[in-house]
């Protein structure tokens, strides 16, 4: 026999699949919701819940064919992501019922699993944290600003994206690390906290200010050292001639370029990498997986500490899964978002 | 007093000296020829005259105001430039009459020195290999290719501006580390050349190929993992979406926009970064020169054992350097330019 939640345990299944590829935005045809019978457990395996999905720009990527670094979700496929699940029934004997677990579910209610690839997630701290600054958020932030460009105290660190999950992750790192720490983010209430919550010494509103090279030039007075990029575009262009000599420009993501069907033209201005000597690199947090445990425990320490803030945007609703992924892709958030499945 | 050359010692100086700041590509009304007198040495002082220059890339960047490495040459100032020159005059007494020397003399015909920077040549050695393959030239290839991408045997390595004078020795240390190697260059003669001489495992013409991304394909069956630019541009844009994961791209020169008088559009690709967690670097070869020694030892091994060649593209006459210079930013040579003055 094997352990069940005393929570309902649902015979349907509720999830999301691609309905068709977007070229551009996508929009409400992206993404159809199925329903399908849940089988019955075999030994060794569990049935998790979903209590969180988390909503990423990398999602994007995978709705698109062509060359990435990991394959794209089928038409008709389910929606890939990671969630916090509560174990709702167990034959697997490392997993009890009521378990909180870390998981790559997928956009759908209730999942089957032989436990490979589940993390248990301590009841200590607040679980959702697991899908931001201490999950992968909170490991990109990590490997991307101090793996890829090792900032020096006093070095001026300008960040894109600035009020998103990675990017105010990186900006509160950066200022650990004793960085002048610039943000760029898309509206007024964001530039407002990441310069009051997350300690930024400065921050602008890219869709208000009028040239951004002038404002670079002006919260940058002594150039720009280390640039961590999640969205590319214009901005970037405004950033790589005041680049210093040896200047690390890590790439996290181009969520500017993401909706493009085709590549957007733009100034070639690479020559600015051989005036500064400078170094752009592109990373994906999974290559740091043999380093979690360590860098976990840093962000751990950090977030207890208060030195960095978690601050979670949530949508409530599984039927929302889309529609908060939409918006984040509008650059809606502040902070990490999250929808509530529960 | 001073020993003298048995070599005729003029009393008139001929400079060329910047006339002009080009817009766009550099034409006749560009530099100026002056003459000058060659006043009388003072103590610790020798005079040389120059025999051979040489002429490179980067002097297009000095032309130019703006952000560089280097301040740029003043309107009506001396051309910069290396030379190998003949001591015709000396009273320094590290200086004998008919030591050849390295110098950063300009485009003169004749320079007063205190010994300072000068680089003894030793005669055993062509002197003009210091202007190529064992001087900046050949450093650029090492150090821009060993350091900055690390190239593994069997991996591919793709070359720009092949056949010029940095590419050509790139792609000649790249085969004794055992990689394949790719060059493209600007015409049949230098395809041709760098395959047959240079062991270039694979070529192709850029200005007659009419699909740089399916030739690079036919040519690179395994992705690229070096790509060493001297180019930059549209054969740039072919390369990166090509790169495999882990791929060094070192960033030597960008001679097709060196000509913009405002950046060129292009498409944005930098999200090929993300997905091949790729390294983009600039790099400056003076930014090694604490390592010149070791990296010279080894270039000369090479040199005399035959395994890198060294071949040269003499220009006659002192007063044909701007034309040379022009020659050279329009892809006339193959191998290393020069102009022999003497």
């Amino acid at each position: 026999m094997s352990a069940t939640s005393t929570l309902s345990r649902a015979s349907v299944n509720r999830q999301f699949v691609l309905a068709a590829r977007p070229t551009g935005m996508p929009d409400d045809e992206t993404f159809r919701l199925i329903e399908s019978p849940i089988r019955a457990l075999a030994d060794g395996e569990l049935l998790v819940r979903a209590m969180y999905f988390s909503v990423d720009p990398y999602m994007r990527g995978r709705l698109r064919t062509g060359r990435s670094y990991a394959p794209p979700v089928e038409i008709g496929g389910l929606m890939v992501g990671s969630a916090v699940a509560r174990v709702v029934e167990s034959k697997n004997p490392d997993f009890a019922v009521d378990d909180i677990v870390l998981t790559y579910m997928g956009w759908q209610e209730y999942a089957i699993s032989d436990g490979q690839g589940l993390r248990k997630l301590d009841p200590a701290i607040p679980v959702t944290t697991a899908l931001g600054v201490l999950g992968m958020t909170g490991l990109s932030a990590y490997f991307g600003l101090l793996d890829v460009c090792d900032p020096k105290p006093g070095e001026t660190v300008v960040v894109s994206g600035a009020a998103g999950a990675v990017g105010s992750v990186v900006g509160q790192i950066a200022k650990i690390k004793g960085c002048h720490t610039v943000g760029v983010a898309g509206g007024d209430d964001k530039v407002e906290w990441i310069k009051r919550e997350c300690g930024f010494d400065a921050a602008f509103n890219y869709k208000t200010a009028t040239d951004y090279a002038a404002t670079l030039r002006d919260l940058c007075p002594k150039g720009i050292d280390v640039y961590f990029d999640n969205v590319g575009g214009p901005l970037s262009d405004a950033v790589l001639p005041q680049i210093n000599v040896g200047a690390r420009i890590s790439m996290c993501g181009q969520i500017s370029q993401y909706n493009n069907s085709k590549p957007e033209m733009g100034p070639r201005l690479l020559s600015m990498l051989i005036v500064a000597r400078a170094k752009m690199q592109g990373f994906l947090v999974t290559d740091y997986a043999a380093r979690f445990g360590p860098a976990l425990s840093v962000l751990t320490g950090w977030y207890r500490s208060g030195q960095i803030k978690n601050r979670e945007d949530i949508v409530e609703g599984f039927a929302n899964l889309p529609k908060a992924f939409l918006g984040l892709l509008k650059g809606e958030n502040i902070g990490k978002r999250l929808v509530k499945a529960e």
